[in-house]
């Protein structure tokens, strides 16, 4: 029997490859995405388009308004998106976000009786954004386990990062060699509602050298 | 200048007490409040009231529809809720919940520059509930601490658990002290539309067992 796995699924290049990872793993994935108030949401539409490709067992996508709270450029229409790099976390940075994602992704694990939770972080954005380093990762999997009947009474849950030491040209090597069309994914931070790229973004920008440098084609379409 | 906290409420007692007990400590109070997909939701127009008879600067209900992943009592309609106690961890535990609610007051703590967090876990509920136990506490705080930009660059969160060591009866005693009207509040995991409560769960029984050893007087309504 297959193991189980919850698979967060934004819809962008990382977790799609993470997604496609987990199954060539012999996982049977359960795909959560949210609605959390993002200005992309053309996202959403590319997570479920991918989900369905896969065939993951049920994509399930979560209302969340984080954009009650404001404080980020993705999620508060009074903050730009900035189009240049700048030092320290950035603005896009989501307060608490990926603590939220793998709470709700733990919350069903439990519920499936699956142990093992997938998240696309990445050595590129650990770099700025606090909730995807390691030492969070593993904390976060600590108290996951101290917060569940299942993480006291059962198997450990464990917090697969498989990503989490890979560049975004190889990431994109090892999603090519499993068979993922990045053409279906969406990326930038502003895209339009077709799903169109800015090309100037963060997120842009770093896609766009991912690809130069795994010396790809991509066929995501700018504005 | 007052600090600023999130303060997670029900509606219930326990909540209510601990926001009277975060405002006699001089906290500004952020109220913060979810429509999970519980069955008792006159605990929210409870939390609406409540919050605005504290006078708190802002109450928010956050949708997150926990009733979609299904496994307890409380969120899923093919389980009954039991009216007399069992063993072990009971059904009526929500998967995750108290970190996904943390999750979410730890996001907007972070927006709003408040390093406060009340939680109104107590020992009655952690004798059951892995996640109320000061071990999955102390846990998400380290994880919080470690998964944003206010807890690396800044003074560390702190969770507080004001009520964790204290009895239902010491709660109601300490509330009376503080001022609070309990008739406000429900306990009900099955309360009817107007707020009546049922008087023979879980949640009804340890209310009125509470209420007896104070030798207070509870003028909750009852169907």
């Amino acid at each position: 029997m297959k193991n189980k796995a919850v698979v967060l699924l934004s819809g962008g290049m990382d977790s799609t490859t993470l997604l496609a990872l987990a199954q060539s793993q012999n996982y049977e994935c359960y795909a959560l995405s949210f609605r959390y108030g993002q200005r992309h949401n053309a996202e959403l539409e590319a997570a479920s388009n991918i989900a369905k490709q896969a065939s993951v067992i049920r994509h399930e996508i979560i209302d969340l308004d984080l954009s009650r709270f404001g404080g980020s450029a993705l999620t508060d229409d009074n903050i730009d998106v900035p189009s240049s790099s700048s030092t320290g976390i950035p603005i896009t940075y989501v307060p608490a976000r990926n603590t939220i994602f793998l709470s709700v992704a733990l919350g069903w694990a439990e519920v499936l009786n699956a142990k093992d939770i997938f998240i696309g972080v990445t050595a590129v954005d650990y770099s700025g954004y606090p909730d995807c380093r390691p030492e969070f990762i593993q904390s976060f999997e600590n108290t996951a386990n101290l917060a569940t009947k299942a993480g006291i009474e059962g198997d450990r849950f464990k917090i697969h990062t498989p990503l989490i030491k890979l560049s975004k040209a190889e990431i994109i090597q090892l999603g090519v060699n499993l068979g993922v069309d990045y053409s279906k994914t969406v990326t930038c931070y502003s895209a339009d509602s077709a799903g169109k790229a800015c090309g100037i973004c963060d997120a842009c920008r770093l896609r766009i050298k991912g690809f130069e440098e795994a010396g790809i084609i991509d066929n995501t379409r700018y504005c």
